[in-house]
């Protein structure tokens, strides 16, 4: 039992080198709302959110991610948090409440155990929701954030270290194919519904991609339409379709520099503390999408670099222990 | 048999007090293309069409309507259906190219036995359809104009002149519940769906609404959540809801001036020139909404009027044959 | 700060009198999932449930409520809810394991302060979901149970015994347009979204809905067009359309016996348990429907009677402190 | 100027080797209504549809196309139709009434210049249309036959038959990237859509594919998740997407016998006789999927044989005079 409480995947800050570029993605074509902006950086929010922010775009020589985020309930949370990574001797750092982030709070980032760059922060500026601002709604009406997707070689160790040690809970995962199964991901949440953070076998530490949820599958074809329209039909790597893990509706597209962002819609809740883990096999043709497909190569092997929390470098990776990919995708 | 083809409704000109209403509502609230403008007049299309204009607002000093447009399959039709008027002794106004509207050749006005301001056009300037520019979708999508709602004292008489005169088929038809059985309604076509021209027995000659056409019912429901957003929600007179008759999904708004719009989809085709017309009773509780609702008495007793097409007057109006709304209206 | 975990909205048992008609209603119209039967009583459930059911239907010589209930996180829970019921001096009984509910473990049954039946458990047996089973979506296609809705006369004190006894938290509430502002309805929640659990202002102790969960607004569209195409149109009492309170887009639906359901959906996650309540003047006309209508007499003045937990006997009701329903509903 | 009407597409007839596992296929899981059946055929049918059926399964040896049908507006066109084929010394076969298709009017079958098997016939039984009987939508809710799709060694040849011979009208087209430009294919139309009859360039004479037309984007996505829930999945060829050429939203699926059909909607409506074509060069990325992605090589190289009208057997295919599918597909 953990001594905080890490409440819901928050804000994703990507490292872009076009910040024009960016927010003819994000903002112009995708339809979030830009909020704020300060000489390195904007500010997006979705529709449902009262948030300042949900993710950052961050100018910088190259792309990949700054961190990621998650809300805890309370202030105290953030020192506890802060104790059980300096017992493993893992990096810490403190941000003074306003100084790297507009509107946050104190926040506090560490280096778990796999590299990922992750902080933790309970303040944040609240802004009007514009969930009933039906006329602001544009693009592919995004109403929030939803989960963070990690690439790591390690996955039973990740997978240890969030649910022992962060508290997180099991909702779906996936085993290999072969005897004894090792576990090839693992999808985990605070908040109730499929996930706040999937773990994912592959060259790692790395950022997968971040899931905006949306309400409708319309949403998701609107996307895709508008991309097409305006010249960006290359963003598009995957999808739309059906996830058998999650039951989610999805698209997966590439950012100008090629952080990927999922639109997600058509998943569950769960209330239950209880829920029994749904298990999938690797080779499950249902399994990552229903209908059957494969995921294109790239969606295996290419995913953004992570920062080190400390110096702001990119960390280098590590081959994963499983074979990178399904050996049924060729 | 006609010795002419009118191939389908295009335009109506509709009367506004203030231009820059008409346009908030229009345009901004209901997603209209603003394609061009004079001093007195905005023209506002679809995103399916190529026609420069579906609808004109002109500029006046009460709401109403100045006509209403079909237009041709040639040239030489204006002059077959004017000798048909001319036959009658009904009112005829030929009106040059580019001098009343915008991009428009050479057009004849009538005034029908009925009364209607009717426009007959074959050249019109076209434009680049906006199907495939879903970047500029807005509102509630509105893909064309579809048709036009006339009520007249007269319902039969009316009937007997589109269709024997005109050319128009009928797809489906409302009877009194006495009798013998009379005409209370009848959905005209030339285009291959549900209706280009419905006549209703009423106050007339008015035009009761004109239909835009859009790909979905969500496009609906969205239509009335920006309306509600935007401080504009007494502009919904009636729905949403589905016609048993045409088998529509539909909305009744009022525009600033109270003349009425209806958006509409879902409704059918009919290629076979022989299409067993459907009946209705008058009082069946799903001919006019299928789940039984009842529309409001605005919805029956209010209408706009019409220009006498020579002085431009709003033509006087006589009460109908039959009682102005059906008995269980209360 | 309460000593147990009530974690969600869990099943609702209605009186029927005829169980073959109410069958056609929830499983042939509605498409709800039969999943056992025995002599009195049908047990039907959602497509993303996993407890066997989610609504009885129990054979009576009357329409109404035998209970409601709520899952809790451990066996524990209903000792500790048990003692405070005790404590004040309520009915309680205890109902020992696959006695009255088919595949239910032990439960505790309390008449709550406001007279409100109200059922506690832990131990439900589980079936296979059926959320990817498409094949088997019929009708509304309804996921799961969402909330209850009661009517109570009075409001202020309902509410505080649900947040400061029971650990409910408010999402959004209704105060009267009068000064000092008096509470006239509340939204509750333990699991993350927008109720469990709303009190309202009006005669009580009764139920007035249960809202079953949608996974979109054209699932709300289809159950109306099939519940007019089988000649059930008049069970539709109010909607579709959607809540400027919740967001929802709502159907309100009365079953054979009256009793009523809401299909909803579209309302959003509420992960942050600090979430700032969000507070709606009664007048506003975009509270109830944001499109502006109005609800009709029936909605606030019917509503289903409930049990007492000893007896059985429908117990009786007071009348409002404030009056029954707001002066703008004539 | 051709003497006579052809209306619409009518009904395809495909020869599969299971009656029941093709009835597995197009009623059980796609939806379709089973109008009637004798020994050899199943006759199905659409929700809008009143002509007594639109897609015949007959029993066969082996895979393929018996013919395809189009309606003619009277029974004189028939003879009108049968004298121009006579004219070109091509088979022609008469069918009487009711022999070969049950509630079918005299017919006449004939062998086009390519060799396509096409019947022509007025008068067929009507049955109920199920519109409005949303109790009975199943499946993809198949509204009715659209298109058919047919490839061709010589598309210039067949675009100068079907247009000169026999009435058609262009609506889109695909030519050649080098110069001069050759017609790849066509789609043309007699109803007031995209099209009756699409010419591909391919080994021919073969049908590529069946359009059956839904009335949403939602109905597509059901059928996807229908197909993979009953282990149907590998019939998902294609899709689904947004074709640029159409703009229909779409989706192609192979039978178990491997002929194709394509669930299609958000087409547009043609009322205007001289709508101007829209040319699409062969290599333009949106052109085939407007979102980018390329067909599989199965789409371009796989079709279904069709008989010989005389004798019933498979006729032989020629290879076509361009490439059989584009050089960007690998």
């Amino acid at each position: 039992m953990v001594d905080f409480n890490i409440t819901r995947c928050a804000h994703a800050e990507f490292r872009v080198t076009d910040l024009g570029a960016a927010r003819a993605f994000y903002v112009d074509a995708l339809g979030m709302l830009e909020i704020d902006s300060d000489g390195d950086r904007l500010y997006l929010g979705g529709l449902e959110e009262r948030d300042k922010y949900s993710l950052v775009l961050r100018k910088a020589a190259s792309a990949g991610v700054g961190h990621i985020a998650f809300r805890v309930a309370t202030e105290d949370d953030l020192e506890e948090i802060a104790r059980v990574y300096e017992a493993k001797g893992l990096p810490i750092r403190w941000i003074e409440a306003n100084t790297l982030e507009a509107g946050q709070g104190r926040a506090v980032r560490v280096q778990d155990p796999n590299g990922l760059p992750i902080e933790f922060y309970h303040e944040m500026e609240q802004r009007e929701r514009r969930m009933q601002k039906f006329e602001e709604y544009r693009g592919a009406h995004i109403m929030r954030i939803d989960h963070f997707n990690m690439q790591v070689p390690n996955v039973q160790a990740a997978y240890d270290w969030w649910t022992q040690e962060m508290g997180f809970y099991l909702s779906e995962y996936t085993v290999s194919d072969d005897e004894p199964e090792r576990l090839w991901a693992a999808w985990l949440h605070r908040k109730q519904n499929v996930h706040d953070l999937a773990l994912m076998n592959g060259i790692g530490p790395r950022l997968h991609h971040v899931g905006m949820w949306l309400q409708d599958t319309s949403s998701v074809l609107r996307a895709c339409d508008i991309l097409a329209s305006i010249g960006m039909r290359e963003s598009i790597e995957r999808g739309p379709g059906r996830h058998g893990l999650s039951n989610a509706f999805f698209l997966y597209l590439r950012d100008p520099d090629n952080n990927r962002v999922e639109l997600y819609t058509n998943d569950y809740i769960i209330p239950d503390p209880d829920f029994a883990p749904i298990k999938w096999k690797l080779s499950d043709p249902r399994r990552a999408t229903f209908w059957g497909n494969y995921a294109p190569r790239s969606w295996f092997d290419e995913a953004s670099l992570v920062e080190d929390i400390l110096t702001g470098e990119l960390l280098p990776t590590s081959d994963p222990q499983m074979a990178g990919r399904p050996d049924f995708i060729t």
